[in-house]
């Protein structure tokens, strides 16, 4: 039987030594028994920057239609939320019926998060109804993110997997990643 | 026959006003010929604030399910890029195979928004290489917002329809909106 196979979500893609931290993360699925699909797998060119883009959305795409699940790296990212690149290939691998997973460095609460960036200072308030500078509704239910997320990965089976980390492993941090593969290689048995 | 049916993903959930925005939203659908299917319709009870996410969340893909297709107000959200709970959708709708549509009321590029948020002051750059201040690299494709979002649209048919918008009708306007449902009803003929 062939490996089931596992794309991998998340702003690693970013980080300076990204192909690393992607070898990294495919070793550890092979250690697991799955196969790891990581976004920058493909070599691409392209006449244009945005044609460029185009073309990785393409083959991102591709790739979680050809997995088997997802496991997606949901540590905020510039700003209160998630990267939403990440959140859009857990929307898309929901939409296609696969199972989703995901984990989070950062253990405090989206609205926390979100005060600090667009509250007007102190602690946010008043409970029941919190709003930000503009006046706009901050969520007041207890989640990591926005409720779509959690709440994708509950409709999904799972929850999200909070496991805090250090500021410098923020986004490279494996533990969280290395537990959620224990986890499933277990259910596969 | 009976009308076709337009998921509205939207931050406009959270403004004060956010049901009387979805009314317009809707009525104008009505006027176009369709459907439109707001995330706040339905009435949900709870016994927790968790427990409350999870129905929204439930009942929102639901509605996706339903809908025919979907459009999605992309104008950046606390960051620089658009509201998370949108963008989950938007991926969510791709992964149904339902057409998918966009519009932002911001003319910025990403890039600008990432350097402002995170980048270390002064012009983006080196070109070919931006990286904001904690090293990891920043989009340079010239578009509007992470590459999955536009990329997913381009997919589906469809290019980002950027509107500048004032400060104050930053989320509410609904020209760029009402512009989509003039090209989808006179497709629709």
């Amino acid at each position: 039987m062939s490996s089931r196979r596992i794309y991998l979500a998340g702003p690693e893609v970013f980080l300076p030594n990204a192909t690393a931290v992607g070898e990294q993360k495919k070793a550890l699925c092979r250690h697991y028994g799955f196969e790891g699909l990581f976004p920058l797998d493909s070599e691409l060119t392209a006449s244009s920057p945005e044609a460029l883009a185009y073309q990785i959305s393409e083959v991102n795409e591709q790739l979680i239609r050809n997995a088997d699940l997802l496991i997606a790296n949901l540590t905020p990212f510039r700003g209160p939320s998630a990267d939403v690149g990440t959140v859009y290939e857990l929307g898309f691998a929901r939409g296609l019926g696969k199972p989703v997973y995901g984990y989070s460095h950062d253990d405090s609460l989206f609205l926390q998060r979100s005060w600090q960036l667009c509250g007007i200072g102190g602690e946010p308030g008043p409970a029941g109804d919190v709003r930000d500078s503009d006046g706009l509704k901050i969520e007041e239910f207890g989640l990591r993110d926005n409720l779509m997320i959690e709440g994708g990965l509950r409709q999904s089976g799972s929850d999200l997997l909070v496991q805090r980390a250090d500021a410098a492993s923020r986004y490279s941090d494996l533990r969280a990643f290395e537990s959620l593969l224990q986890q499933l290689s277990r259910l596969s048995c």
